[in-house]
C-alpha cells in the first residue's frame, strides 16, 4: 500500500486515457484526450493529460505494439507514423519524472493482477481479445518480459499454417480466428456460403459489412446459425488456451479487450472446448478462466502500476 | 560453486543414468542400469544406482512424464504402470535425504543453462527434439514451473488442428510434425506418396519401415528428395520456434534430444526458415539458435542440479 498518487496514461488507436490512482488502486481522477497523429503531437497530448491530472508521484504509460525494456515504441500498427519512438526518455524530460512504458496487453495484466480479477495469482495469462489478441504473462509470481520486453504476443502464435493471410506477413495467427476480426472473418466466410441469413439482415444485406457485432446480436436473439458460429469462435479462443495452458501451466486465464463485455455469451461455450482440448485433464487441475475485471480503465490503471510491477 | 557432491539420476525409457558431479559441474562418477518395470522397481533400481555411486550430498532426479511440484509423477507414457508414482517420498525415505524430481525436459534445461550452451541466459527456451517434443523454459533469469510444475509441455501445442492425431487424444501437435517421429511419418507421408525411392530402398523397401534415421543418411548422400523432406521438417521445426519467440521473447533456444546429434543437417534449414517466419525480424534481435551441449547426460547433470534451481 503506498501513499503515492499514480499516473497512468493508455494510448489507443482513437483516445489518450489518463486516471490517477490512490493508495488502494481506486481511480481518483480520470481525463482523456483524442489521440493525434505522429510522435510529437502524442507527446503533447501526453503532457496535457498529465497537467490536468496533476498532482502525481509517478507516471506509466501503455501503448499499442513491440515496446522495448528502456521504453521505445518499435511500431505500433494502430498509431500514425511510430517507429522506434522514444516514449520514456521524451516524456520523462518533458515531465522530470521517470516515466515507464509498456505493452498495453502488458499494462491489463499488471492492473488484473494487482487490482483485478487476478489478483494474489502467482500464474496466470491475460489474453485481450480485441481487434486482435494480445497477452501478458505472470509466471511464478513475476510479470515476464523477455530478452527485449516483447513477451505475450500470443496473437501471433501460427495455429493453421495453411490458414488466412496476416497483416503479419503469415498465415494462420491465432488472432485471424479468435479475435474480434476473426469472429468478423469467420461469419463473412460462413455468410459467403450461404449460412448466417439474420446476420447478413442485420448487417443491411451486404456480406462485406458483417462484423462480430451482428453475429453476437443474431446469437442473442436465439438464431441458430449465429450461436453455431459463436461456438466455432469459442473453439478457436479455447485452442489457443489450451496451447498456453500446455507451455505455461498457469492456475488461471483473464479474458479482458473488447470481447469481454459480451463474456456471458462466450463463456460457456469457450469453458466446454477448453475441457475438450486439454491435454491430461484427468492428471491436472483444469486452469480456471476468468473474464477482465477493469473493463475500459484496465489500461491505464495498468500504466499507472508498472512502476511497482517492473 | 559448491563443494557438495550432487547426485543425479535420468530415468529414461530404457536405462536409469546416474551421475554425480563436482562443484564445478563436472561428471565425476556415472553409473547406469536398465529401467525395469513398475513403481517398487524402479525406486529399488534409484536405490542401486545412488548407491554405487555414494558419497553424496543432494539428489535430484529426472523422469519422463508430467511430475508435480511435489515430485510426484502423475503419468508417463513410457515407462510401465506409472500412475501417481511418490518418486520423492518413496526415494527420500530410502535415502534418508531431500530427493528433488522432475520432468526430464526440465532437467535438461537445468543442466544447458548451468554448465551447457545457456550459460549465463535469463530468457531461453530448451526444446528436445527426441520421439516426441520437451521443454524447459527460463524467463527472467527463473527456471518458470507453472501452477502445477507442468509447465514446458511444449510438444502438444496444436499447430494444425486439422492434423494428424496425436497419442494425447487432439490433432497436430507440434510434436506429430517436428520430432524424430515426426519427421519419420512425415517420409512415409511422402514416400506413400512415391516420393524418396532411395529412402524406402534403405529402410529395406518397405514404406512402412521408413524412419527418421534412413532420411538422415540419404540426406548425407545427398539425395534430392531426402534434402527436400529435411527441409519441410525444418520449417515444422522453425514454426513452433516462432511461436514460442512470440509468446516468451527469448534471447536464445537450445535444441536438444536425440536430433541434436546431427545438428550439422538441420541448423541450416531450421535458421532459414526461423528467419523468414519470424514477426517484426525488422524490429528485434533474433533469437540465436544453438545446440544442445551435454548430449546424453543432460538429463542426468540436470538432474543433479535441480536442488539449486528450484
Amino acid at each position: 500500500m503506498t501513499t503515492a498518487q499514480r499516473l497512468g496514461i493508455d494510448v489507443g488507436g482513437t483516445k489518450c486515457l489518463g486516471v490517477v490512482l490512490d493508495g488502494a488502486g481506486e481511480v481518483l481522477r480520470e481525463h482523456r484526450l483524442p489521440t493525434p497523429k505522429g510522435p510529437a503531437a502524442i507527446i503533447d497530448t501526453l503532457v496535457e493529460v498529465a497537467e490536468a491530472l496533476a498532482p502525481f508521484d509517478t507516471v506509466g504509460i501503455g501503448v499499442p505494439g513491440l515496446v522495448t525494456r528502456h521504453g521505445v515504441l518499435r511500431a505500433a500498427p494502430n498509431l500514425v507514423d511510430i517507429n522506434n519512438f522514444e516514449v520514456s526518455a521524451l516524456l520523462g524530460s518533458r515531465l522530470g519524472l521517470t516515466v515507464e512504458v509498456d505493452n498495453d496487453a502488458t499494462c491489463a495484466a499488471a492492473a488484473e493482477w494487482k487490482v483485478g480479477a487476478a489478483r494474489g495469482a502467482d500464474d496466470f495469462v491475460m489474453v485481450t481479445l480485441g481487434t486482435g489478441i494480445g497477452g501478458g504473462i505472470v509466471a511464478g509470481g513475476v510479470l515476464i518480459r523477455g530478452a527485449n520486453g516483447f513477451t505475450g504476443e500470443i496473437g501471433h502464435m501460427i495455429v493453421d499454417p495453411g490458414g488466412p493471410p496476416c497483416p503479419c506477413g503469415r498465415r494462420g495467427c491465432w488472432e485471424r480466428y479468435a479475435s474480434g476480426s476473426g469472429l468478423g472473418r469467420l461469419a463473412r466466410e460462413a455468410a459467403d456460403a450461404g449460412r448466417l441469413r439474420r446476420v447478413v439482415e442485420l448487417a443491411g444485406g451486404d456480406v462485406e459489412g458483417v462484423r462480430g457485432e451482428a453475429v453476437q446480436v443474431a446469437a442473442r436473439e436465439g438464431d441458430v446459425d449465429a450461436l453455431e458460429l459463436v461456438d466455432e469462435f469459442c473453439r478457436w479462443v479455447a485452442l489457443g488456451l489450451v496451447n498456453l495452458t500446455n507451455l505455461l501451466d498457469p492456475a488461471l486465464f483473464v479474458l479482458g479487450g473488447g470481447l469481454a463485455a459480451s463474456a456471458d455469451l462466450y463463456l460457456g461455450p469457450i469453458q466446454r472446448w477448453f475441457g475438450r482440448m486439454l491435454y491430461a485433464p484427468e492428471l491436472r487441475p483444469s486452469p480456471t478462466l476468468a473474464f477482465a475485471r477493469l473493463g475500459q480503465h484496465a489500461g491505464a490503471v495498468g500504466a499507472a502500476l508498472l512502476p511497482e510491477v517492473h
